[in-house]
């Protein structure tokens, strides 16, 4: 079993590693190599199997065909311009977050054995006007960019899948927290900062009112499911590759007592509210009622509390 | 008003073309030019402005651009690769179906007025298992590569009409009966023979059974809801520019019904049921249930009666 990770040097991409090489095993077999693939050159790691790190370009077809040459049984595609930039760059969108994702599919398309595919899709495919919950039958109707561009990737999976090309499965990522790492330009960064950075010591600014409520999941969580997408049965997933993977829908006021039941009374005072328009704009237009019947069936799951976000922040990610 | 019909080769290119004489009108104002183009040179025609026939490979981006710098001001993208050729011909499809109608958006997005795009998608977009009715917030869930190509073309544009990049509005059409002509290589071809060839005498092959129901509409209200699409105001469009256009649910029983009310019980004799099961399986495949509710709301409408297409056929298609 060779696996490769493309977007192997993110946050995401790196914990997956981690947890392979743990479990040295994925699908019933023994892993025998993992290729960690991504723009800049991923740290590499111990691993009781051997691992390459290498660097690759999604939007170059080529460059391509030639990391699927070392013939992988799984493809983890995490690669992806997120939606900021895509919505600041459309042009660096599209051929990332498009054309890098056909280049993949037509590389795999190529192997003499169809490789398991697990591609990350985003809860930003949904927006606009449909009803609450958000199920699995609901229509993709995204409001950005990067939207637009997960929404076609999971059709082009579900196809690629159909006709035998890969064996793909899609999992749509709820908001990540608590996500590890450095506040970045992304509407929803404070979604993670205001956990984070008073667990650190550090103030962190709130731009949105204490009963803005959104869907959440943890990292520990959010790598289990995607080993789980992996491991699934090809039989099991019908007429559709994609699901919603389950999260948990939390106002900002119950994931700091969370954080306070967890971490006691001190890093709560650390907050800041203090009014954004423009990211309150931004994030009170995403969606947060979901139903991910069809993920929860086949066995992924949501942190138990968010508790449990903390708790994994604390044990796997706080700088010592 | 200069107008462009991409596939204006084609018979619903043709009847739009005429219609658009007809009016002498689109949007309120004047039509100054009408160009047709399509990978054969089309068909032209009388008509009170002048009309330009022309080659074009809309695979092609640098074709596309040429044709495009002639600067229209409303686009009709009908141009495709049918259903069951772009299953036979994968790459043909996403050729034409997928990176064609990209490089017609690319090539609009660089006209200095983001042109009014209307393009037509299919019910090929549905499939597998989600709820009936399929409404306007039912997910696309295609089981064929032309409905996923479709579906794709959807979401951009969509989100090249959010942008602002044109002015867009895609139409999902019923299968259209009676289409004049000759069968073709969509699978829903027999659709329309088993109607069309024995109002011109011949024998037509029925592949599925009488109770097999379907969506339907006429060429001649097809043609009417795509001039509506043209012409609706962007602002009533809401987020998102898809809709369904109205049709009837049928079944082939009622369809040949209709044809003995109106033509007398000769036509029908001529029918032969036959199994297909190349055919019925494509086809079984395809969803029936349909609420149209957005494009009944704008004004965009279905055929009174199964009687009125066998109708529209004699007056307007029936060879003489």
């Amino acid at each position: 079993m060779k696996v490769l990770i493309i977007g192997g040097g993110g946050f995401l991409g790196q914990k997956l590693a981690h947890r392979l090489a743990e479990a040295g095993r994925l699908r019933d077999r023994e892993i025998t190599g993992l290729t960690l693939a991504d723009i800049a050159a991923p740290a590499s790691m111990a691993a009781p199997f051997a691992v390459e790190t290498t660097t690759c370009d999604i939007t170059d077809r080529s460059a391509v065909d030639r990391l699927l040459a070392a013939r992988f049984d799984a493809i983890f595609l995490l690669a992806a311009v997120v939606s900021s930039h895509a919505e600041a760059e459309f042009d660096v969108g599209m051929q990332v977050n498009l054309h890098g994702a056909l280049n993949v599919l037509e590389g795999a398309r190529l192997l003499e054995n169809a490789p398991v595919l697990v591609f990350t899709s985003s809860l930003a495919v949904f927006g606009g006007n449909v009803p609450d919950p958000i199920r699995d039958w609901t229509i993709p109707n995204p409001q950005t960019s990067y939207g637009t561009q997960k929404a076609i990737g999971e059709l082009l999976v579900n196809d690629y899948s159909r006709r035998g090309f890969v064996d793909g499965r899609t999992l749509r990522l709820p908001t990540i927290s608590v996500r590890p790492g450095r506040p970045n330009r992304a509407a929803s960064s404070f979604m993670s900062s205001i956990i984070r950075e008073p667990l650190n010591g550090e103030e962190a600014v709130c731009p949105v009112e204490p009963d803005f409520a959104h869907y959440y999941l943890s990292p520990r969580l959010c790598v289990q499911n995607l080993i789980r997408g992996a491991e699934i049965d090809a039989a099991d997933l019908g007429q559709s590759r994609t699901m919603t993977m389950p999260g948990r829908t939390l106002t900002i006021r119950q994931m700091i007592d969370a954080m306070t039941a967890v971490a006691g009374p001190d890093p709560a005072k650390l907050i800041r509210f203090e009014d954004d328009p423009a990211i309150r704009d931004i994030v009170t237009g995403w969606r947060f009622d979901y139903d991910p019947a069809k993920a929860l069936a086949l066995g992924l799951e949501a942190d138990d509390s968010f508790e449990d976000n903390v708790r994994y922040y604390l044990e796997d990610d706080r700088p010592r």
